[in-house]
């Protein structure tokens, strides 16, 4: 396909679906979303992804023939090189061949790749990727995820999961179970370490917010808390932002990185101050030398980062 | 240069220059080391690589011109593309064009790169590493140094700095200061260590083997204790064992490696019961799923991956 053409992207996850037309300069001329309804069956799903598509074509004033391809983001482990999703439990698909399914419904070529590397193609393309051909994201919400570009190319290692800094471990003795990065430091862990604190009596603005049920604690209300200077929030989040920065630092220093990029649900809620304390840490923990002129940004494409790296990973 | 040449590998340590002939066939068909005496200056230890190479060759029975190139393992901060050592302390050198310099001086192509990764190449490619494309190795000694191997090819990162295993953080709680890995887990790390142990009244085998002199410790005496089953020794190694365990699973996790490979002194000295408590620690904390197939074992070629992996480099 030419690197200039016309190219679908699609943002596949288990409760919606977001899709858009990539213009050649990279603009994204229309836009849509719709829900995913995984339950009704791969298929139906198909379908309303080439519909939602087929929609964006119109609105846009696009032939279907104008179209170079389209790509996928979709979740859990797949064969990108057969365009397999091997396991994704919240769409109930095992070895489902999503690009030959998809292409022979859309009419198109269809190239696929995991959800968070698609946002790390995104970012680094045309987002705040701007320093070298190697590239780290971390993108921090419900859950943490990263992806990897090394040489100017997407990263997947030979089992196909590259990129899973949530996984890593940074603070070996923090607790016991599972001691991730995740478990540390995931919207989801906070705000089970803020139930853990407030239930052991520390005081917290989020149980007036949350009216007690602390199970409704969000991105956006945990942010306002931090602004407000809750005590609580305020030390939760840093030492989160610390080990974030911590398991940031160890992928810099193992790989030698220019670039990294902080995106997210979390990150955008928290903004600047998040990426500041992540900042700090990392400076405190990476290789002393050269590393500490590796560029730590916040993401820029926000959502759209999914739709426009698949799209881009269309041209290819 | 031809994939079959003859090549010469050389290892230029700070104390010692080891340096050897390469058969097509990947055979060393002769060896020799001397002295670097990094004081008497550059020009002087160039002239003794050449003395010492011209040696080999003469041993071997084997003409100047029908050897295709040197590859050589120098310590210190490399720029690889230019074949520059940008800065290597025990030499005392500093932006120092050591492939054009010696190239000149021995009269033949000379290609460069740090000794850790020229290592990890022998290892990868004549030695250890028999699955997929990419691989970590590991060197366990006085210090942690790591190489890697992505997409069939060394890995040097944007700063040239890749594979610094030792610099990453798994315990971040650990003690105050640098909380990295080498300062946790190396041979320098577990004889302060033991030293500090023994000073709070830790009773332990090595006062009487190093009589009282702990400094005395080395890989071969700690890896008798711990045969010997002393009980301080065995909870320093374990502990050491368990921190590169998850270093290891840390970034099998990042990078989805198939295969990892220890060396370096110690791990020598240990042999598979170091591996064995390696191993242990990864599969608790690698991403659960494929990563648990990587494998993970003891180097092969010894002392001589320097060697052979600066000589295979001088092939391409």
């Amino acid at each position: 396909m030419a690197k200039s053409a016309l190219t679908l992207g699609v943002d596949l996850g288990g409760t919606n679906i977001q899709a858009g037309l990539l213009s050649a300069e990279g603009k994204l001329l229309a836009r849509d979303s719709t829900k995913t309804k995984a339950d009704e069956g791969a298929e139906a799903v198909l379908k309303r992804i080439v519909k939602l598509c087929d929609g964006i074509l119109e609105a846009a004033g696009v032939d279907h023939d104008d179209v170079a391809g389209m790509g996928v983001g979709a979740p859990g482990a797949l064969d990108v090189s057969k365009g397999v999703v091997i396991e994704a439990v919240n769409l109930r698909w095992n070895d489902f061949p999503l690009a030959k399914k998809l292409g022979e419904m859309a009419e198109m070529p269809v190239v696929i790749d995991n959800d968070v590397n698609v946002g790390a193609w995104g970012e680094y393309h045309a987002g705040a990727g701007t320093e070298g051909q190697d590239m780290l994201a971390v993108f921090i919400g419900t859950g943490i995820g990263g992806g990897l570009i090394i040489n100017d190319r997407l990263y997947h290692g030979h089992f196909f999961t590259a990129g899973e800094i949530g996984h890593t471990t940074v603070a070996a003795h923090a607790s016991i179970g599972r001691r991730t990065v995740e478990n540390l430091a995931s919207r989801n862990s906070m705000v089970l370490l803020i139930q853990k604190l407030i239930m052991s009596n520390h005081p917290s603005w989020l149980v007036e917010a949350t009216e007690g049920d602390l199970g409704k604690i969000r991105s956006k209300l945990l942010a306002q808390a931090v602004k407000k200077q809750d005590p609580l929030a305020v030390e939760v989040v840093a030492h989160a932002a610390e080990v974030v920065g911590i398991a940031i630092a160890n992928a810099v220093t193992l790989l030698s990185l220019p670039q990294v990029v902080v995106g997210g649900g979390l990150a955008e809620a928290m903004g600047d101050g998040l990426i500041k304390r992540i900042r700090e840490a990392f400076d405190r923990h990476v290789f002393p030398g050269e590393l500490k002129k590796c560029k730590l940004v916040a993401s820029k494409l926000g959502d759209d980062a999914g739709v426009i790296g698949a799209a881009l990973l269309a041209r290819e």
